[in-house]
């Protein structure tokens, strides 16, 4: 047995059916890989779903906030009372992804792990109160034991609320001020790189900011380079609680067997993570969008994601993963919908 | 007076609706340029809809078809019958573009310019029966002056049929057995290139194949190099009709002020061949997809292209623009239903 619930396995992803959806590309009338990735994606997501057509009628987003201590170096642009009013925005459906989450008609949720601020739970979020934001990190670990294993924990918990009305993608997002300096450590700790590789401009950091931001996540990696041997402890020293439910709800849904379309920077390095605490949660993850923090390229890179769209966004929310979900539901209906050459009577290319 | 319809003017894009526009998105509750390309989209559709919140309820789908004489010097992979029996497939529903663009509640139309056959007009087609296909250009003009009119007319005349129905965004795309060679030798003669320039595989040719396409274009780039400094002769010696119906329904978009949403690399040619017949339809015309073809980049670059997407597509049909058209709604419903700093509480960064 598994000492831990993320070791436990996760589902396997369909062979038959991935098989089955091949041949079905294969006459559809149109000149064979026409519709580039496309093609692949609905086989992927036949594999995931377990039929030669896949659909993707509801997916569910969760948003995950977290104050990190590490804002006391100055790292943000934004001041840290920011995360909190944020959630009120997801809440009252004026920031990006509840935009997106309406427009889409996907489920949204809102998780307040631990924020700065008088404390009182909001309305519409569901709170865990694991601390006012994880310790100051250049002096001592992110996170207890006992609070990373909640927030993994609270990650999961979300993953069943999605199965519970079978919702048939999961999506998480993250807010978070600090949480791109939080990141770029954990994933350099994880990749074995200096901060220069994976520190960008965040929010918006002048040049001056960014190469302060890098020396303080230099700090945290000389600091920590005895504990950050395992991924959970790279995790939990270096990690926020936005960043560990993201890496328990990946995990997660690996072993429920849920498709997960990861959003930008620090949703790729909390899945990065996940992978390494459970590389069968891997085939699961499918990649929204490539974002402009500069690190992301490299952390894709370690995990083969290859993202859908490239437009420059660096929001979070999860709103890159969520403007990628028509190109899934239109990758699913042409796979579905379109008609065989035999069926039309169209002359397939001489062979 | 102008000589041309053609040469009339285009309608001018609203400079107030983008000032409203920009300092609308610079209010919203994200750090400034975070959602990257959506940002500016969402300005320049402000601009072309003179309104500070663009919407785009109805696109309008047209797909020209049209056949090409110099199939005969085996260009292509496929059979030329395919250009009809494709026009059946794109009305009864079985086409990529017939599911896009059921699945984006756009309209489709399909227009048959001149395709080989029987002859027979096809239920739900417009047939203009401009011939049984283009001339072989390696040999003799591929249009006459008056197919050619014929042509730039029946693209006008379907932007017309659009606007009857208040559509808010335009599509063109086309089908054609060989009409990948024709956009070369079009996009050769207009930027002046060699045809290794702008020659890729199409459909699915081989390498030889490939090679072959190659000498071909620089065959006929050679028997009409005198004819070609004019886009309009340009046009007529080496598009086709397909071709020649897209550039007139571009310009027809930028005299009567409806925004395009360009495809690939054959609709990318026409909209080069468009601008040149009439410069001022460019602010109305917006790029969907990269291409697979190798070509399409450079063409682009020529019109200072930017498309939104990225996905290794070579269908044609229209299929790459109608792929990016929920981004475009996206980027509305985030610029019009967003939140304001203000209104949201929210704390801007210190200035």
């Amino acid at each position: 047995m598994s000492e831990y619930w993320w070791q436990a396995p996760c589902q396997p992803t369909d062979h038959v059916a991935r098989q089955k959806a091949e041949q079905r590309q294969a006459r559809l009338t149109k000149p064979a890989g026409a519709l580039g990735r496309l093609e692949q994606l609905a086989i992927d997501l036949a594999a995931l779903q377990g039929r030669e057509c896949p659909h993707l009628e509801q997916p569910w987003i969760a948003v995950f906030a977290g104050d990190h201590g590490v804002v006391e170096e100055g790292v943000s642009a934004y001041p840290q009372a920011v995360t909190r009013q944020m959630l009120h925005n997801f809440v009252a459906g004026g920031a990006a992804i509840s935009v997106l989450a309406h427009q889409l008609h996907a489920r949204l949720e809102v998780i307040d792990l631990g924020t700065a601020g008088d404390g009182e739970p909001l309305g519409g979020v569901h709170s865990y109160a694991l601390g006012p934001g994880t310790a100051n990190f250049t002096r001592e670990p992110a996170m207890s034991s006992e609070q990373c294993h909640a927030a993994l924990a609270a990650g999961r918990a979300s993953v069943e609320r999605a199965r519970q009305v079978h919702a048939g993608l999961y999506i998480g997002g993250e807010m978070g001020i600090g949480n791109t300096t939080a990141a770029a450590a954990l994933g350099c700790a994880l990749l074995d790189l200096p901060a220069l590789a994976l520190t960008g401009a965040g929010t918006g950091l002048d040049d001056a900011g960014v190469a302060h931001k890098q020396r303080v996540i230099d700090s945290a990696l000389l600091l920590h380079r005895h504990d950050c041997s395992e991924p959970l402890e790279a995790l939990r020293h270096l990690g926020g609680f936005e960043i560990a439910a993201l890496a328990g709800a990946f995990v997660a849904c690996g072993q429920y067997g849920l498709p997960v379309l990861v959003d930008g920077f620090i949703t790729t390095v909390a899945a990065l993570c996940a992978v390494r605490l459970n590389p069968g949660c891997r085939p699961w993850l499918l990649f929204g969008h490539r974002s402009a923090e500069p690190g992301h390229a490299l952390v894709l890179q370690a995990l083969k994601g290859e993202p859908l769209l490239d437009l420059g966004l660096r929001l979070g929310e999860g709103s890159g993963a969520a403007l990628a979900v028509p190109l899934l539901r239109l990758a699913c209906s042409l796979h579905g919908s379109m008609a065989t050459f035999a069926e039309a009577q169209v002359s397939d290319r001489p062979s």
